[in-house]
C-alpha cells in the first residue's frame, strides 16, 4: 500500500476589495470579495515542505488589489478571467486557478454618496487552465416570494406522511442560481440583467405546482432566451410560511397569517441544461465536499 | 444581610409573523420579527414558583398571532401598542410590557409576488405601562458611504498614535437610530418616511470632519424638522475601508482601491435632543447589560 | 428650542488580541476581544469637528496592543482597569472609559499547541471614571440543558392560553451572566472559577417550577458564596425542545424525541442583589437602547 | 435544441433532533442535525407538476423523529444508513439518498444534566442507492493552534510579493476533515475517536513548513493507521495571526502580541488517499456548484 496525494487546491478567500472611479465629481465604487485558488505540481510542499512553487496567499491577494488598480475592474467575469489568466501564465508549476467574485449592490444616493442595496449578491466562478478557460456566473441570496399562486398535492402518502394537500400556500425561497456561459466574449452585464430578470419573471408567473416545476421553468425559461448560457443550475430552498392555527381562539385563517419557520427547510437543487450545450469542461472545477 | 430579588422581564422573542392581505387580485404582504417582554408583580415565580402571575410566552406567542388576524396590523407602532396595552390592561400583576418590533422590506414585482428589499429594518420600541405608553421607533442597518467629503484631522498625538490625518477618506457606516416621540397620536408611517429621508440626506450632504459631527448634525436636522420628536440616537460604527498601499508595485493607489475591514471597527454612539423635550418617561427602559 | 447634545462615547470594538507567553518550551496563550470607549467633554467634535480632544480609535487599539507587551495581560479585569486608567489619567477630556474584554478559552494539547474550547466566553465590563472604578464580569453562550427535574404549570389561562401544563419537560438555556463587584481588589480568577461553578452546579441540582425561580437560585446562590460580588444580573432564553406528536405514527413520545426549536424563544432576564450592596456607582453605565 | 433536466435532488435540511434515553435516574441526550436529500426519477414533477412520485419533505422530516423512537439512534451513521435505505427501499422512484448528520456535543455535569461542549461537530455524510451504500464521515469546526513549530520560506517572489519568508509564526486553523471509509460494517464511534485523536496528535507534533505538508500528513497519518479508511480529505482555513508592529512605541515585539485577523484568510484543500483504495462509487456525491 502507498499513499498518494489526489486533489488539492490553496489560496487567499475572501478579499474584500472595494473601488472608487470618478468622471468629476462623480464617483463610481465597486464592492467585490475576491477568492483566487491555485492548483498543479504543488507535490513538493506536501510531501517536503519546500514551497518553491507555492505562490503565497499573500501574494495572491496583493495581486488582486494590484489589478484593480492597473486597469479598471470592469465586469466581475473579466476581472476574473484576468487574474486567473496571470496566475496560470506566470507562475509554471499552477496549471489550473479558480477566481470566484461577489459583487454587492449599492444604490446611488448623490454625486459620491451609496446606500447598500439588497443582501443579493452576482457572483461569478472562473477556471482557467492552459487549454482554456470557463466562466460560470450566477447570483445567490435573491429572496422571492408569492403569496398565491401555489398547490402542493398528489404526493405519496406512506406511513410517516401527515401533511395535508394544498392547492394555495405560500411559495417563499432564497434563490441560488449558477449559469454555465458557452465561450468567454459575452457582454457580461447585458447577459447578468437580462438572466435575472427571466429567473424574476418566471417565478413570478409561474402558477406552481411544485418548487421542482417552478424551478425547472426558471432555468428552462433562461436557456431558451440566452443562446450564450448552456446550463442552469438552481438551489431553492423551501422557506416555510406555516398558516397559524387560529381556531383555539374562535378565528379563521383564511391565508392571513404565517408563521416564517427558521429550520427545517424544504432544499429543492436541480439543473437544466441544452442538449448540443458544449462539453463542461473544467467549468464546475471544486473539490467535492468541501 | 438579605437577598433582594431586582428589576427582571420575560417574554416571548423574534416571533416571525407574515400576513397577507388581499384586495382583489392584489395582495400585500407584511414581514414582521415581535418580541414581547412584561414585567410586574413577579416575585413569586422567582422565589417559589408559583406561576399564577407567569402569563406563558407561548400564550405571548399566540396573541401576537391572534391580534394580527382580529384587525389589521396597521403601522409597527399601533401593533406594539395594541399588544402592550392588552397585556397591562388584562393581567393584574403585569405593570409593564414592552414591544419590540422589526419591520422587513419587500418590493413588488407583480399582484402576488415579492423580491426582498435591504437588510435594513424599520423597527419600534413600544412600553406600556398603566400610566402611559411611549413609543421609540427607529431603524437598523442602513448602510450608507460616501467615498469623499470626510476628513478626519486635528486629532491628539500621544506615544500610542500613528494614525495619519487625512483630508479625504471614505466614510461608510450601518446606521442604527432611535427616535423618540412626544406622545401616541402620529402619522407613523408618515413620520418614518420622513426621518429616514432625512437621515440619509443629511448624511450625503454633510461634509465630514468626524463621524460624531455627522452624526450630530443627523439628528439634530431629524429634530428641526419633525417637532414629534424629542430625541434622537445614534449608533453608527466606523466601517474602516483603508486605502491599499500599492507602492511596492510600483503603483499609485489615488484613494481608488481599498481594503474593506471587519474588525475592530470604530463606534461612536451619541444622542440628540431638544431642551424642551417631554420628560422620556419609561421610553428608554431597559435592563441594562443585557 | 434648542438642541443639546446628550449622552455620548466613542471607541474602537472588537480588537482582536492573541498573546503568547513562554516559560521555557512552553508556552501560554491568550485570546482575548477587547472594545474601548472613552466619554468626556466631546462637544467640540460633534458641533464643529474640532478634533483636539478625540483619541483617535485607532490609537485606542494601538495602546490595547501594546499595554499587552508593557506588561503581562493577567486576568482580564486587571488589564481592563489599567487600560481604563491610562485614557482617564492622560487624556484631559476624558471623563470616562469602558472596557470590554472577551476571553476565549483554549484546552493545552502539548508545550506548544492548543485546541478551542466551548464557545463559552468569559467576560468583563470595566468602567473608569475619575472619581473610581467599577467591575462586572460575567459569561456569555454557557449553554446547558436538563433532560428532566423542570416543570411549568399553575400559569393563568386566558382567550390565547393553549400551551398545557407539564411535569417533566427539557429546560435548556444559554446563560449570559454578569455579576458586579464590589471593590477592585479581587482574586478576579478565583472569584471567576467559583461563580461560575456556583451557576453550574445551581443550575444542574435545582428542581425547577419556572426558569425565573431557576435564575433566582443561581443568582442568590452566588451572593450567598460570594461576598465579593453584589448583585447578579441572568439573562436566560428559554431554549424551547418541543416533544415530537409521534402518534400518527402508532408511536408514544414519552419524553424521548425532540425537536429543538431555533425561534421564538421566551426570554428571562432578571437580576438578584444584596441588600447592603454599595451602591452601582457607573458600575452599569452604557448608552441605553444602543 | 431541446432543454434537458440535469442531475437533480430534494429533501428536508437541518432537522433539529435531540433524544433522551434513561438507564435508571442517569439520562443520555443525543443532539443531531439531519438533513435528508433524495435523487431519482422525477422527471414528472419538474415538468408538469405530478408529484406522485415526490415523497415530501415533510414526510422525509417526520420519518427522521420516528425512526429516532423506533430504535435506538446509535452511531450517526448507523442512523444515516438506516434512513438512507428506507428511502430507497420503500419509494419506487428513489434510486438514491444522501443523508448528512451533524452531532453537536454535550458534556454531563449529572445524572440529567449537561453543558454544551465545544463548536465542533462530528458529520458524517451516507449515501444510499439500490447498489450498496458509501459512508464518509468526518469533523469540522475543529479550531486548532501552535505558538510555534511552523515556518514558511523558499517561496517563489514575482512582483507581486511583499511577505517576508519566516522561521517562527502562530498556525491556527479550523479542520474540516472528510474521510471515506471502505465498506460499512466499522465500528464508526471508535473509529472516529482514533481519526480524531491522530489529526489532533499529528497537527501538533508535525514541525510545519507549510499548511499544506501539515495537512498531508495529518491525512497520511491516518491512513497508516487505520486500514478502514480509504481517503482523507482535509480543508484548512490558515487563520493568520499577525504579529504587531510595536516599533512605533519603542518596544519589541518578539513574537508575543498578535491581531488575529478574519479576512481574507488562506484556504488550504487537499485529499490524501491509498493507491489501492477501493473506488469511491457514489460516495462523494453532490451537485456539483451548490
Amino acid at each position: 500500500m502507498a499513499i498518494l496525494l489526489g486533489p488539492n487546491q490553496y489560496g487567499k478567500a475572501e478579499n474584500r476589495l472595494v473601488t472608487v472611479t470618478r468622471d468629476g465629481a462623480v464617483h463610481t465604487i465597486r464592492d467585490l470579495t475576491v477568492s483566487t485558488s491555485l492548483r498543479g505540481d504543488l507535490v513538493d510542499t506536501h510531501l517536503t515542505g519546500d514551497n518553491s512553487a507555492v505562490l503565497a496567499t499573500d501574494t495572491q491577494k496583493n495581486t488582486v488589489y494590484a489589478f484593480a488598480k492597473e486597469s479598471p475592474v470592469g465586469e466581475i467575469e473579466d476581472f476574473a478571467l484576468r487574474l486567473g489568466r496571470h496566475f496560470v501564465a506566470t507562475q509554471e508549476a499552477i496549471t489550473g486557478a479558480r477566481v470566484l467574485i461577489d459583487e454587492h449592490s449599492w444604490q446611488r444616493m448623490g454625486d459620491h454618496s451609496f446606500v447598500q442595496g439588497s443582501n443579493e449578491k452576482r457572483t461569478t466562478a472562473v477556471t482557467v487552465e492552459s487549454s482554456g478557460a470557463w466562466v460560470v456566473s450566477g447570483l445567490r441570496d435573491l429572496v422571492v416570494l408569492k403569496s398565491t399562486g401555489s398547490e402542493f398535492h398528489g404526493f405519496p402518502r406512506d406511513r410517516y406522511t401527515t401533511l395535508q394537500e394544498t392547492n394555495d400556500r405560500i411559495l417563499a425561497t432564497s434563490v441560488t442560481a449558477r449559469w454555465r456561459y458557452q465561450g468567454t466574449g459575452i457582454d457580461w452585464g447585458e447577459s447578468f440583467a437580462s438572466v435575472r430578470a427571466i429567473l424574476l419573471r418566471t417565478f413570478a408567473a409561474t402558477h406552481s405546482l411544485s418548487l421542482q416545476q417552478t424551478l425547472y421553468l426558471m432555468g428552462s425559461a433562461v436557456l431558451e432566451e440566452r443562446p450564450e448560457v448552456a446550463e442552469v443550475r438552481l438551489s431553492m430552498p423551501n422557506k416555510h410560511h406555516f398558516e397559524v392555527d387560529l381556531s383555539p381562539f374562535g378565528l379563521e385563517n383564511d391565508n392571513e397569517v404565517f408563521y416564517a419557520a427558521d429550520r427545517p427547510y424544504g432544499l429543492i437543487e436541480g439543473s437544466v441544461l441544452r442538449d448540443d450545450a458544449e462539453d463542461p469542461g473544467s467549468a464546475w472545477h471544486t473539490l467535492p465536499a468541501f
